[in-house]
């Protein structure tokens, strides 16, 4: 049942113990999803209560806490042993009156942890303000630091494993995204298209079966292209329209996505030569990708190829990604951006998403990629241009 | 677009500034999506950057603070006037230097508001333990105050336009169900049947299109019954696995859930039994509710119910929901469970889920109901019976 072998999850626990090392940190509380999952196993749909797993800095095996009706799952899915799978009563759950923290500081008081240096995930979704002051109330001996993406600076070198998984995600993305466009038609509902892509997404391929993505299918159409994150209506598409879809497969929880942008009809001028600029970025973007370079010096590439046609885009080009959970299949460390001095690295893995968005219209066209010895590669193969839609015909432009 | 009368935001607004004026807060910032949709209609997956609604004991409109590429989106999606629209620059998405806290605060301060009694949700997820440190020290002459749940509260009693948006949800839901239940079949890979519940949520019907439910199909089968929040693999169903679905429909963003027990082929004694006391229980609770009861009192009924057969159950039988994201439908707010003095009134409406999970195995029946004038009525129309799937047969047992 476990995705990675146990050598694996103990590497990542040598390297997270080393962060914690480097940062002074002998208790470190992860309740970001994807963490919890990257290093113990775990996956279940709970973390919309409040659960943890803990590395301590001198013991070998981490513990999860998480609610009683979750242990089971944990029991399943994590290689953890049963005595390090810690339950709290279910009247902590959304109660007025009692905090899982509270819980979490006793357990931790316990053990003798009350008294050191306890690494928390300041910025990370499911470590609310109220979690902190909690813990702080319930550990006044405790030395809290930020250990934001400390487990997520670990992630952003993916293993050969990571990298079949997200090639079968991959797999999956291209059919989903075909079945997508093939589905796009004028006087379609964009409800119906959704569910369509929806159903490619988590059915997969005969070999590898979808798991769900981050993030639903974004799916702008007309002048909603004008921004990247709405989602469908039930309305229906119109002769002319733009659409944008990004999507992603998933496969284990790790992610590939994709971005593409049709038409239905016959493009404007507008949109035609927004697309090829994209296009043109985007493989020169691509070209320059390399161990050695940084992620501003990638952007640079990108910058400088739009700026010959006039063009600026004032929003990040890519970030790293992988493995996730709702609600971003991003991983927030590095970004392709100014500013971002990450050096490039073999097995890192980016979503480049050259997205341009003006008042009433938009071009999305995306890679995700995996960085090779001497350069980079596409995770999925399908065509990088406009596709165009005209009624009854079901390939591409 | 919008999918609620301007009456019916201003209404909202009324409702909300009562309890700020009565928990004595000046300015609220709302970063969950559910209440920054429940108060400008703002509609974007797009919380997976820090944004939020501020709402000002004086002031007639609401403001958005959002990522500068989702701006066009909230002036497609919400009601608030375009200059009341302020979006951050993007170098402060996910940076490890700025943060949009810092951003928000100097917003608040160039409006005169930095002096003021501030209301911020602790403990809710788009909020972390960050945003607040940030906030903190960018408005030190703010007084801070805990607003958990004040919006939460004021949706916790339905308009009529929003039940009809539930009925249209449980609509969906009956569709999803009756799908997955058809789907299920020695032999076929799990995956292939949360595809086609996907299909059928998002599709919806012929009127109404379904949009994505805040939590995926959670469908444990054989042994992984025991717990109720994995999801679904690409292993196949096996002769004699019992199976749960637990599948909400959703409809602008309001939700119907609904859970159901399958067997593939007979069911054991044991399913069959804990089932009967399932539905006994069920049935004898939604019996009792009506307004002018408490919570406590409703999860009383069902105690006893299930006491009668020797058994009971740890974690809560229900909860508030409607309006959500993900990770959660569930509204935080009334929970039936004992300690919620909660007085059950009109247009309340619950997830009403007597799941029982054991060592090896478990059973959940659900039902999503509308507190009506005298009693309570179910959302959806579905069969309340343990189901078993014979090779072949496409219908209930």
């Amino acid at each position: 049942m476990l995705s990675f072998t146990m050598e694996e999850y103990q590497e990542r626990i040598r390297k997270t113990k080393q962060r914690m090392e480097a940062s002074g940190i002998d208790v470190l509380l992860l309740s970001d999803p994807a963490n919890m999952n990257y290093i113990s196993g775990y996956d279940g749909w709970s973390f919309y209560v409040h659960q943890m797993v803990v590395v301590i800095i001198d013991e070998d095996q981490p513990l999860w806490i998480g609610r009683s009706q979750d242990a089971n799952g944990a029991k399943q899915t994590a290689w953890l042993h049963h005595d390090h799978i810690i339950p709290y009563p279910d009247d902590y759950v959304q109660s007025l009156t009692k905090h899982p923290m509270d819980f979490a500081a006793q357990i931790l008081t316990e053990i003798g942890q009350s008294h050191r240096v306890i690494g928390v995930e300041m910025d990370q979704y499911y470590f609310t303000a109220a979690c902190y002051e909690h813990l702080k109330r319930h550990l006044p001996h405790a030395q809290f630091k930020d250990a934001t993406n400390l487990v997520n600076y670990v992630r952003l070198i993916k293993s050969d494993q990571e990298v079949e998984y997200m090639k079968r995600a991959a797999l999956i993305v291209e059919r989903a995204m075909q079945a997508g466009i093939d589905a796009v038609q004028a006087g379609v509902r964009e409800c119906d298209v959704a569910a369509t892509i929806f159903q490619a997404q988590i059915s997969g391929t005969e070999a590898y079966g979808g798991d769900y993505p981050a993030i639903v299918p974004l799916m702008p159409s007309g002048i909603k292209t004008a921004t990247p994150h709405l989602t469908w209506t039930d309305g229906t598409y119109k002769q002319g329209e733009t659409v944008i879809l990004e999507i992603a497969g998933c496969y284990k929880r790790y992610h590939s996505p994709l971005a593409r942008t049709l038409v239905v009809g016959q493009p404007t001028s507008q949109i035609a030569d927004l697309s090829n600029i994209v296009i043109e970025g985007l493989n020169e973007t691509l070209q320059f990708v390399k161990p050695g370079v940084t992620c501003e010096e990638v952007e640079a590439v990108w910058r400088a190829s739009i700026a010959k046609h006039g063009l600026e885009k004032e929003s990040r080009l890519g970030y790293s990604m992988g493995l996730n959970y709702p609600p971003d299949w991003g991983e927030h460390t590095a970004s392709l951006r100014k500013g971002d001095k990450t050096v490039i690295q073999e097995n890192m893995t980016f979503h480049v998403i050259p997205g341009m968005w003006f008042e009433s219209f938009g071009v999305e066209l995306s890679e995700s990629i995996r960085v090779t010895k001497n350069g980079c590669e596409t995770l999925a193969n399908f065509p990088r241009e406009l596709f165009t839609k005209h009624p009854n015909i079901h390939s591409a432009s």
